[in-house]
């Protein structure tokens, strides 16, 4: 018997993504965001929601770009730290010692200091209510080379991405691998009805 | 120096949830979707996308509603199984042995043995591509009472979510508990610059 808990984003697991942006004189500002998820496999597409209320948002009305920035759980304090300030008080960059590097693809900085980040342009804005959501066509993805697996993919153990549970508001980890995806339940779809 | 590796949706972490649907002869539908997250505080809202040639894509085009069910990795075989097979061709809860719950709120059925289920209202649909994207009022949570904690959250160390590493298409558990959002930064919040 399940115990019904309201209208709540009550759900797991979540990302928590670092947001770079210029803002209209060019400072790089970066914000962690966990309402945010791929949305489109072609064109490549990433959906990341703000408040209107954030520094960010008048940042990606302005520049119709940004960059998504996974941190790894060693960057955690910064990660944190991105989701507390405001880029209207003060330079998130500075203080947190990352450095902005400017993409050559889009109207938006990235962090040097991140294993994997992402490219995007702004194809679509919407208006949904405290949040607005904005659809990022993927430009480019970078990585570190010492992320890298043998076929040359970003491997999820060794960025260490950090996990986003909405409930508690806690951080977690990447625990261990379980099974290959379109393998192991196979067997199920085998199997005569 | 960062490698460059094209333009592809190598991004962690990504979920593993199940879309429940109705078809337009009330037959009870699930499927796996990566491409998913919160978009939106009030109203809750969740997006997820599908391709047009999925069965559920039908599904939720006619119902206008779905549900997000969030498997346990112990249910990992029948959540890949979700992901492999369509409900063109076969009754996925039948072969599964998942029950299907009529929800009361919305037109959609959900998982009886899930942890943690969403109820969702679609107030938006977009077609960016390959995929279209649903957006979905949270009408409810539902939750398994073995997996809230003391705060009456569900917790993520209970419901042991899936979570989806697009790269390599492996199949990942929920790790340690890192730190507390919002505070393990507030020391870097409060530095003078």
């Amino acid at each position: 018997m399940k115990k019904s808990l309201g209208a709540k984003t009550l759900v797991y697991p979540c990302p928590d993504w670092i947001v770079g942006t210029y803002d209209e004189n060019g400072k790089p500002n970066v914000m962690a965001a966990a309402w945010a998820g791929v949305c489109c496999s072609k064109p490549p597409c990433i959906t990341v929601s703000l408040r209107k209320a954030t520094y960010s948002y008048g940042c990606l009305m302005h520049s119709k770009a940004y960059t998504i920035n996974i941190l790894s759980e060693d960057q955690l304090v910064e990660a944190d730290y991105f989701g507390i300030a405001s880029g209207r008080d003060e330079d998130k960059f500075a203080k947190s010692g990352f450095t902005p590097v400017k993409s050559e693809l889009v109207n938006a900085p990235y962090i040097k200091e991140a294993p994997l980040i992402l490219e995007c342009k702004i194809i679509h804005t919407y208006e949904i209510g405290l949040h607005t959501q904005f659809i990022g066509e993927i430009m480019d993805v970078k990585a570190e080379e010492n992320v890298l697996d043998s076929e040359g993919n970003p491997s999820i153990e060794k960025v260490r991405p950090i996990i986003y549970a909405t409930g508690d508001r806690e951080y977690f980890s990447i625990g261990k691998k379980l099974e290959r995806a379109y393998k192991v339940g196979m067997p199920m779809a085998k199997k005569k009805e």
